[in-house]
């Protein structure tokens, strides 16, 4: 019972746990840990004071420091929950106070540039294990978290081949215990991953949304009030957050623009589909698409029900979990 | 109390309601029709066998007809619930069939073409009355429906300018009693702002998971495992109706092509921020959008609960729904 998915922990995996940046992915991790009993401490940092001040009255960390320096003395493990771009200085600040043989880890949504930026910083006792969780919602703060956001969804590890075996098994043991399934690959395919799956569909929304704001011939009005269906997902997309965005374009460019040329090949295909009338080529574009769906929902990445999965299953229970393809209409 | 929105009607609008096409939208409107008494009795044809067998199966209609002509015969309101491309042939098809003074209305995506297609086989006595409930989700056929898909959505008639009053005041009673919001505009204007909020979204997400599809550097089982967020949105967008959206694109051609290349352009500016590593260019544009996202759920067209407000109200109730801004966190 102490490494199986999403059941409550019998013991801690470990002692003191720091999670330095509390928006909706540290907060959610705080709330996690604490439900599923993976540290036996908690201590916490964000670089707002306003957001230190919230986590406090939310009582989301058993200790909450003033600086860095406070959260990381004596934690077990450290998890960055920081913007990308904010990465290589949070390391260089907080290694001179790493406890010996502490493992570091972080959230980030792209690992190459995140590794690089934090290796040169760490010192040679401490365990680089660098994760993704493949979850989010549209929201920030350390309001928006929730202890089920990792329930069921991928959590990606990128270790370096040098890696201690049980710094990486004590960070898979700690996602399993929020709930997840963790796959391990190298930085560079994560960040090719990636980049189709979230990075150039969240470019394309955020541009689609640009666009329709700068319409002349129909105002915005119209634009809000028409949006049901394809636009309204758009927006949600759009309204992620724009720093946390910002940097993963910055720091995953190579990948981005290679998928990117691609989609934009793809795009100028199917506009010569429409501009010729080829209504059997259109067809075919629209039915393919239609299996990579359902593949989706028989892997149990979503459901086929109207609130989409979330929030519906307790974090405990995420193992006896129907699967989401039996719920299919 | 006989035509406030979402309140169940004293006495039906209509005598005999036709409804062509038992899909979605089709099956749908025969399960709102009937709840809220807006048709005294049903009529429903459809093309396929198999669905006029389960129409049958489900009791959507008082009346299931094996021939266009029988469903039409004696129907005061006709309503077309068919892809845009076979919508003409329908309207030769049933014209000899039509009761005199009868409303022929639709549910077609496009409303230029579908004006043109219909306008030239209707008898004189005829009235039409086009209509667009900008309402839907990925799922197709008679089993896919439900009486609250139409509840706080918005219904877009485009009559022409010879429409007689009565007709228009009838269809729109018909949406309101739906549960829909009603405008009327042009059906030049209702292609040019559909073009921007669905179709071009639609062709976009289409674009991109087939894009995925394509890769050899990262498998189809990566693309579908780590779908959460961004992607996962656009392969629900993409398994949409085929037919439907091939004839979308087919028949609103000059409206698409203009706002696609609006995209391009806006893509293109974006790419090249990437390119040039200019972080404050991203976080702008990645800033403007939120705006526009908070005023989709001001107007209520979509809220912040994790089940976006699907299904969450029973139709009769649809009045007295709290503004979805209330439950913004």
């Amino acid at each position: 019972m102490t490494d199986s998915q999403g059941a409550r922990l019998a013991a801690p995996i470990t002692g003191r746990l720091a999670i330095i940046g509390m928006g909706l992915i540290g907060s959610s991790i705080a709330r996690g840990a604490r439900q599923m009993n993976i540290a036996a401490e908690i201590s916490a940092f964000d670089a707002a004071q306003s957001v230190r001040r919230r986590v406090e009255e939310l009582g989301l960390a058993d200790h909450c420091a003033d600086t860095l320096a406070g959260a990381v003395e004596g934690a077990d493990i450290v998890v960055l929950c920081i913007p990308v771009g904010a990465t290589g200085d949070a390391a260089r600040d907080m290694a001179p106070f790493l406890k010996a043989g502490a493992i570091v880890s972080d959230v980030g949504s792209v690992k190459a540039s995140v590794v690089a930026a934090i290796t040169p910083w760490l010192p040679k006792s401490a365990h680089l294990v660098p994760a993704h969780p493949v979850a989010g919602t549209e929201y920030s703060g350390p309001d928006a978290g929730f202890a089920e956001l990792f329930i069921n969804r991928w959590c990606i590890l990128t270790p370096p081949e040098s890696a201690a075996e049980a710094a990486v098994e004590t960070i898979r043991k700690f996602w399993l215990a929020l709930g997840s399934n963790v796959e391990i690959m190298t930085p560079s395919h994560h960040d090719l991953v990636l980049a189709i799956t979230r990075h150039v569909p969240h470019l394309i929304a955020y541009n689609i949304v640009g666009t329709a704001a700068d319409l002349e011939e129909v105002t915005r009005s119209e634009v809000i009030k028409f949006s049901a269906g394809g636009f309204r997902d758009f927006t949600r997309i759009a309204a992620s957050d724009p720093t946390m965005w910002r940097d993963v374009f910055l720091h995953n460019k190579a990948a981005v623009l290679e998928m990117l040329a691609r989609f934009n090949r793809d795009l100028a295909a199917a506009q010569a589909m429409i501009e010729a009338g080829d209504g059997a080529g259109l067809f075919d574009l629209f039915s393919r698409t239609r299996a990579i769906r359902r593949g989706i929902i028989d892997v149990g990445q979503e459901t086929a029900a109207a609130d989409f999965g979330r929030r519906s299953a307790p974090l405990n229970t995420a193992a006896a979990e129907k699967p989401a393809s039996e719920t299919l209409r």
